[in-house]
């Protein structure tokens, strides 16, 4: 484990996933419960190379290349300080010769990568448009949290481009979008192939719901079934432990 | 009760609601439990009229009648056997003053029925296109289960017309064919407003989904908390011992 430098607020925080860790910043944006359960829904074959359009810390090129035997994976940041905390982290952990981190706009992302390029794409993107909530005050969540730099055509438009044909793209996102979200799938032909709710509770409505749409695929859609979070107030499920790793 | 007329292997069943009963074959069709789930999540206020299309043994408009206040319910069946048994049971619960069968193709709702006139449809239409398994050689089972007589985009097409602006659209179908589904409903101008899907067990993947859809609705999706059929082999929950209303 290499020794990087620290820059005011910032932590470093364990992964459970080969000894890998993270540098997060509370005062700007720190990944959530998310981003890890997309990493444990998405997968990536040996051998195949993946892109994360606006990866913020870097938590999802990080766990994919802790879960799987992918070549390569890159993340994609438009805020600076992100992207260079997320490069420290790659650093940090050794993984430069399979992490690769890029300052750019995910608006950009077919001219920077080019077409065709990945297997697998991922994205936690914003979640909220303008009309859905209050935006944060502080920039950077506000551009984690709300459609700003980009919107959700955005994301998919530019994923589709860098896809291969039989590509998957992998999502999380908010379960009261979903006509959206799988009009905005199929628009870029990107077919919805199987999605996953997730409920804070066993007998409660979905806060999440993980997606993974084929480019070029078939109509058919399997819906599996429900991940549950926590089996008492505050007590986590096995499933979940099994995804964070421990 | 009135007494009514039976034919050759026909049988009459409770419906545990009001003491309705309803008339069915069994070598033509029963009714399932997606047209009861349908009935529990469907809702019909006082004063409104409501539309079943595709009613088969009349099941819907029935316990419509039964669990609500609606001023008039339709049901509309294309084969003649199915409306004139519907017509029958409609006759043997007294419910002539609230429920018509009229014999009918769904492609001419709109014709039939005009424009604007309902304020809630209902359809629990087949479920299965040409490449969806085995067709039944049984053409009354055939035409229930498979896309023969009617597509899903006919059904939605004719109950979009018949709709009064901000009228609700309730439909029962097949979590694999979600995509469709919610592109026809918003192909008719129908936005989907809440889905529920229905799971055999608590572990296992949904085998019906119940969606309601507003004409004219802006885009927001309300996903429930999952509707659990057995707790047990072979033992209902107590969820569905109430929608069949013991």
């Amino acid at each position: 484990m290499k020794t990087v430098e620290l820059k005011d607020n910032e932590r470093i925080d364990e992964l459970q996933r080969n000894g890998y860790r993270i540098i997060q910043n509370p005062d700007k944006f720190c990944f959530g419960m998310d981003a890890v359960l997309l990493s444990g829904f998405a997968n990536v074959r040996k051998g195949e190379k993946m892109l994360d359009l606006g990866t913020g810390t870097g938590i999802i090129p990080i766990l994919m290349a802790a879960k799987t035997e992918g070549e390569q994976f890159v993340g994609l940041e438009i805020q600076r300080e992100s992207a260079q905390m997320a490069a420290r982290s790659v650093e940090m952990n050794d993984l430069s010769h399979r992490v690769r981190i890029v300052e750019g706009d995910i608006r950009e992302a077919s001219s920077l990568f080019g077409c065709g390029t990945f297997s697998v794409v991922t994205s936690n993107p914003p979640y909220m448009r303008d009309e859905h909530g209050l935006q944060s005050e502080n920039p950077c969540k506000a551009i984690a949290r709300h459609e700003i730099a980009c919107t959700l055509e955005d994301v998919l438009r530019e994923g589709a481009k860098v896809l291969k044909p039989g590509g998957r793209f992998y999502m999380v996102h908010r379960p009261f979008r979903l006509v959206e979200i799988f009009s905005a799938f199929t628009g870029q032909g990107l077919e919805p192939k199987r999605i996953k709710f997730v409920h804070p509770y066993i007998d409660s409505e979905p806060n999440m719901v993980l997606i993974e749409g084929r480019k070029g695929g078939g109509s058919r859609i399997r819906v599996e079934k429900p991940l549950i979070v926590y089996k008492a107030p505050g007590v986590y499920t096995d499933e979940i432990y099994d995804i964070y790793g421990y």
